[in-house]
C-alpha cells in the first residue's frame, strides 16, 4: 500500500539517553489510517513520569524517547472511519494509545486493564515501530484513544486533567464516591494531590488535606479550599480523626505505614492508593495495638486498600465535562516548548505546581 | 425492682486460669427482661477463638470465663416485648449479645461494627455484670442477638455455623460475590477455609483451594467438592492462576506475603482477610519486580484487600435459610458438654474439622 510507505515526518524533543536532556528529533509518522486522526499539538503536560521515562529510573527506557502523555491538539485530518471527531476539533490524548480489543477489559470499555495496551511513547505498535509522545509538533493516533475537549474548557487547562484528573476521577466513579456530603481524605499534596482536592470539592466532598508537617496548610486551605488539614505526625490530630472518612486518596509515592491511614476511614471506608512504590506498603492487623479482643479495626471494619490505574477513554470524556461544569482550573505555568529542559529541571526541585507545556 | 434482684443461677464450663482446663462454674443469670430471651442451651460449637480466650493468648482475659459463641438452644421463656421468638423455638446466638443502638453502624444494621458492641463472653454488659457464653445449661440473651434455626436445618449442624459460617457469607453478600459463576479461591483449609469452600460450592461458583502443600488435596477435592486445588510454592502452578480469581477467602491466621495472591485476582478482584494476624502483612507494588512500565499489577488493576468482621444478625438468619435451602453440612463431631477439655486438647493438635459439643 502507498499510503503506508509514503510515511511523513515530524519534529519532537527526544530524550536519547539517560542525561535527562531533550533536544529536538525528526522521525516519521504513519500516514493518517482509516481510523486514526492527525493532531497538530498545542499543548501537553509535564508529569514527573516522563523524568522518569527519560532518566530510565525504571530501567525499560528504549531511546530515542519523545514524553508526553497529557497531549492537547487540533485536529488536522480524520480517517475514513472516524465519525467522532471533525478537522478543526480540539482533543486529547492521554496514557494510552492501543489495546487487544478483544480482552475482557477491552470489551467492558476499561481498556487501560489489558494485558497488550499500548502507552504514548516508550513503547511499540503491533508492528513494532515505537510510539512517541506529545512532546511533538503533531500525532497520529487511533480516534479510540482520542478524546474530545469540551468547548468551554481552556486547552491549556486540559491538559494536564488528560492524566492527574483522570487518575483521580476514575476510582470516584468506579467505587461509588461522587456523592455530594462524603468525607475525603487526600494524603500528599503533589500534582495529583492538588488535582484531588480540587475534584472532591467540587463534587461537594468534605476535603482533609493529610500531610507530614504544617508546611503545606496555608496551600491546602486558602488556595485549594480544603476544609481541613490534619499533621500526620501530631498523634492527637490523628487520634481525633478516626473513624472519619469515607475514602483516602494516597498519592504518596514512597515508603510509608498504612495503619494510621487505614484506622481515619470509617466502616467501608477506602483507602485508594495512587503512589507507584518499589518498597513494600505494610499493615498490621492491630488487634494487639488496639487491646480490643479479635476486633480488627483495619479489615474487619470492612474498610480496604485498593487502586486503579489512570482510568479508561469514557471516563476521560466525563471527567472533562465534569471538570468544565464545575470551573476547575489549576494552577498551571504555560511555557514554549523549547523551555522544556529548564521545566524539568525545576519540576525536579518541586518548583511548580502542574506544567503545561505550550508548543 | 424485685425481679432484678433475685437472680436465679445457671451451671457452665469455666476457666478460672490460663491453664487452658474448664471446670464447672455456678453463676447468676438475670431473670428474663422484657426484651429477653431464657435459652436452653442443646449445642454449642468449639472454636479456636475460645481456646485463645481461655488461655489468655491475648492478654485481655477476665477469670472466670465461660466460653462458646456458637450457641443453639431451645427457648423456655421471652420477655413481654419479646415478638420474634415463642417458647419451643430452636435459636441460635453467635459473638455477640449487646451494642449500643445509636451509632451509624447499629442504625444501619450492621451492629457488629458498633463500638460499643458486647460480646457474648469475657466482656460485661452496661451494669458491669459480666457476659458468659455457651458453655453452660443455659442463657439469657436480648432477643436482637437471637436468630431463629429454620425448621429442617438440624441444631448440631447450625453451631458452627453461627461463626464460621457467618464470617464467610457476610463478606461474599456485602461484596456482592453470590451470583453464580463466579471464580473462588480459598486460602487455607481449617475450619473456616472448609465452610468457604461449602458455601462457594453452595453458591455456584468455581472453587480453588490454594494450599502451601499437597497435603490437603484429597480432602479439598473429594471431601469438600472443590474444582481446583493450586499448591502455592509451585510457582507454575500459581503462574498459571494469574488474572483467574473473582475473590480469595484469605484464612490464614499466620504470617505470609500477599503478592501472590494479589496477582491471582482479576480485575476488580477481591482479597477478602479473615484471619486475625499480629505480625505486618506485607504487599509490594511490583513495578519492577514484573518489569512493566508503570502497571501496578496489584492495586492498580482495581484488586482490593479488604475484610469483614464475623457479620450482623440479619445476615446470620439470611446464611441459616440459604444453609438449609442448599443442604450444607459439615463434617461435625458430636460430644458431650464434660468432653470438652479433650476437645480443646484434640482441637489444639488439628485432630477435628468442626466440633459442637452437645449437653
Amino acid at each position: 500500500m502507498g499510503s503506508i510507505e509514503a510515511e511523513r515526518t515530524t519534529t519532537g524533543w527526544a530524550a536519547t539517553d539517560p542525561s535527562g536532556i531533550l533536544s529536538p528529533y525528526t522521525y516519521s509518522l504513519r500516514e493518517t489510517g482509516p481510523e486514526d486522526v492527525f493532531i497538530k499539538v498545542t499543548y501537553c503536560g509535564v508529569c514527573h513520569t516522563d523524568i522518569h521515562q527519560v532518566k530510565n529510573d525504571l530501567g525499560m527506557s528504549n531511546y530515542p524517547i519523545v514524553p508526553g502523555h497529557e497531549v492537547v491538539g487540533e485536529v488536522i485530518e480524520v480517517g475514513t472511519d472516524v465519525t467522532k471527531f471533525r478537522v478543526g476539533d480540539c482533543v486529547g490524548v492521554g496514557l494510552l494509545v492501543g489495546c487487544c480489543r478483544k480482552c475482557s477489559s477491552c470489551t467492558s470499555n476499561i481498556e487501560q486493564y489489558c494485558n497488550k495496551k499500548i502507552w504514548s511513547y516508550n513503547d511499540v505498535y503491533g508492528d513494532g515501530k515505537p510510539t512517541q509522545g506529545g512532546f511533538a509538533e503533531s500525532m497520529v493516533v487511533d480516534q479510540k484513544f482520542v478524546v474530545k475537549i469540551p468547548d468551554g474548557l481552556a486547552p491549556e487547562q486540559a491538559a494536564p486533567l488528560l492524566c492527574a484528573g483522570l487518575t483521580v476521577y476514575s476510582p470516584l466513579r468506579r467505587f461509588d464516591l461522587t456523592k455530594s456530603g462524603l468525607r475525603a481524605g487526600i494524603l500528599g499534596l503533589g500534582g495529583v494531590g492538588h488535582m484531588g482536592v480540587k475534584i472532591a470539592k467540587a463534587m461537594g466532598h468534605h476535603v482533609t488535606v493529610i500531610s507530614s508537617s504544617d508546611k503545606k496548610r496555608e496551600e491546602a486551605m486558602d488556595h485549594l479550599g480544603a476544609d481541613a488539614y490534619v499533621v500526620s505526625s501530631d498523634a492527637d490530630q490523628m487520634q481525633q480523626a478516626v473513624d472519619s472518612l469515607d475514602y483516602i486518596l494516597d498519592t504518596i509515592p514512597v515508603f510509608h505505614p498504612l495503619e494510621p491511614y487505614l484506622s481515619m476511614l470509617k466502616v467501608d471506608g477506602r483507602l485508594i492508593i495512587m503512589g507507584v512504590l518499589a518498597q513494600p506498603l505494610q499493615f498490621v492487623t492491630p488487634v494487639l495495638m488496639l487491646g480490643e479482643f479479635m476486633d480488627i479495626p483495619c479489615f474487619k471494619r470492612r474498610r480496604s486498600i485498593t487502586g486503579t490505574f489512570i482510568g479508561s477513554v469514557a471516563e476521560s470524556g466525563e471527567m472533562l465535562e465534569f471538570c468544565k461544569e464545575k470551573g476547575i482550573t489549576s494552577m498551571i505555568e504555560v511555557v514554549k516548548m523549547d523551555y522544556i529542559n529548564k521545566a524539568f529541571e525545576r519540576l525536579e526541585k518541586n518548583d511548580v505546581s502542574v506544567w503545561s507545556g505550550e508548543r
